[in-house]
């Protein structure tokens, strides 16, 4: 019997490393890669290989799915979480197995929260703009500790519990609001007991829920008027969470003192693209984008050493799991 | 007898709302002030205060000191630290009674020191030019998770034991050496026998130690030499603890992957200047402030609101304290 062969594809440098770490933790297994997209015509690059592994926005259609599946292929393992981009009936039809990474470094969510909202607190973005042009002097340019912030957290899952817990090492005061309170944090008495609660008393707040649709648009005028004055909001979530017209009418009154942003309703087609050399298509992000005490990162907070790893591993680890035979650590069920 | 008075000098914006708290806190007290610098002209504005408050750069001359004894006032109360600007014989020959603000926010010099740190590791900088220039693209403009690293502190008094729970906050695993343990921190662990081990394991490298001559360029060309390669360095403390040009040449051959600074050795008349329509005065400096892996602040990092609370409440109670005839809580011996 011949060595069990995955066959990964775009795979970028930055994974390099992690990919050979895994072949060398699996020395009987045959890896290869290439820094191509799957789809129709790529299919063919993994002839011979037992299960593929892959991270892609591209749409995994009903051609690329056969074409895999024609080669005696039908074990894939995603590097990342979503699976919308995936042909349902197809991947139904020719017997798929998948698996994706639901859970790669909630940290590298959270502390890239904590980071910009301390930058915004701080008026890094001024200070920083102030010395690029040569103006060394401090004042005016105060900054507010996090340590005397009340923060509040809403969504206590994966992310939001570590959200807290760099808060709390700042020396902050963290509450939270959670429609399914976590046992732990609620015997340590974090929770108040409504969204209103919360926007009554906390200098800071930061969404860690899911874009469900009982969600979206969660921050708007009337929850932004129920806040306190100089607020910070804190997004690194899901984009449609936010009324983003509402924050920045929120930011022009100085009723909001800053917006941490890492994902925008209409980021999809935006972000992750470069538009240094085409007309820029939004003309609300572009505004967001020069505002000093807006910190706006186009969905980069996942973007970690730590998390690249996780994505790298765990898919492999899947997808040995399936091709020989067993089951699947974390298996996606449409 | 009439109210007892105090006059401040150099009262800055921010400070007012600090001064109108202690005014409310003490409505018995007459309290007047001065947004202009105290000397031997200004002293004149005092006239009828029995004690000043003030906070300046500007030398305390023997003729300013004079033209205050003159008037009968002998009693001053820094807002600040530092009474290097103090002319002591003159201060000795009109009795004066000094005091000075030594503790006004670690949290404020520690909090700035994480966040840079955090900053630089995040690679924020890169990601930020990227995004102002329109390239919203994430790769290859990867983080590391502050959680990954080994953080080595050096000094651990007031601002780098808070500047240690930060860190664990976030989840990284500190290390720590001082000449006089904590006995505290000792039976937690944290010490390592020598700066040796502690430039061996760290990731991060922060100085929190006093700029006394022993300490002068202690990190040089030979202690970098004994650093992990990828270090950040961060020095928030005093410029002279660092060798500069050692920093950069480590910079430059990519074994020190960051530095963070908010002091320099020749800060001396060049930080809390404005040289938009002059001619930058230090070729180095303007270097490392163009270094996307540099992260440079003029000696900011204790501007905070907290902070300057704590300078003006602090020094009102102290010179009430003195006029009173009581023993002020931190009077400067010379
Ligand atoms: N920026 C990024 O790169 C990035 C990466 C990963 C995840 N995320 C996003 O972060 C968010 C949190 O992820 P997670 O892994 O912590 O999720 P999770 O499922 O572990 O936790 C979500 C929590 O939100 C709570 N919740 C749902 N609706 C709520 C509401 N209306 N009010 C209060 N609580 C509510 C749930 O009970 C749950 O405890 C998600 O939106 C996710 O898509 C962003
Ligand atoms: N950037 C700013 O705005 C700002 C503001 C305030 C203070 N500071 C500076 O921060 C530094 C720390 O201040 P602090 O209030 O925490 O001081 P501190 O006196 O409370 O603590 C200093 C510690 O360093 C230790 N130490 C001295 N020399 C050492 C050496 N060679 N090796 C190891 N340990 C040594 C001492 O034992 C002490 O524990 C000082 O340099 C201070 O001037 C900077």
């Amino acid at each position: 019997m011949s060595a069990l062969k995955i066959f990964a594809y775009a795979i970028r440098e930055d994974e390099k490393p992690f990919v050979a770490q895994w072949q060398e933790d699996h020395p009987e297994i045959e890896v290869q890669f290439t820094d191509q997209l799957l789809n129709e015509d790529t299919a063919k690059l993994a002839q011979g290989a037992d299960g593929v592994v892959v991270f892609q926005q591209l749409e995994y259609t009903q051609k690329t799915l056969k074409a895999l599946a024609d080669l005696g292929i039908n074990k894939m393992s995603l590097r990342n979480v979503g699976v919308d981009n995936i042909d349902q009936a197809a991947a139904k039809k020719y017997n798929f197995q998948i698996t994706n990474v639901p859970v790669y470094s909630p940290n590298a969510i959270a502390e890239h929260a904590a980071i910009q909202t301390a930058n915004v607190l701080r008026q890094a973005t001024v200070m920083e703009q102030k010395v690029q042009a040569g103006d060394l002097r401090w004042a005016p340019t105060i900054g507010r500790e996090v340590r005397d912030q009340v923060v509040g957290v809403i969504g206590t899952g994966h992310i939001g519990q570590v959200f807290m817990k760099i808060m709390e090492g700042f020396g902050a005061k963290v509450i939270a609001y959670d429609l399914f309170r976590n046992p732990d944090l609620e015997a340590k008495g974090y929770y108040v007991d409504s969204l209103d609660d919360l926007y009554a008393q906390a200098d800071v707040i930061s969404l860690h829920v899911p874009d469900v649709p009982a969600n979206v648009h969660m921050i708007n005028d009337e929850s932004i008027a129920k806040m306190k004055d100089d607020v910070v909001i804190v997004n690194v979530s899901r984009g449609p969470l936010v009324d983003t017209d509402a924050v920045i009418r929120g930011l022009d009154s100085g009723k909001v003192a800053g917006f941490v942003l890492d994902t925008y309703e209409n980021e999809v087609g935006i972000f992750n693209n470069d538009w240094r050399k085409k007309e820029f298509p939004d003309a609300r992000l572009a505004d967001l984008i020069k505002r000093p005490n807006v910190a706006l990162t186009p969905h980069t907070a996942f973007y970690t050493t730590h998390a690249v790893e996780q994505m790298v591993i765990q898919a492999f680890d899947n997808n040995l799991l399936m091709i020989e035979g067993k089951e699947a650590k974390t298996p996606v069920k449409f």
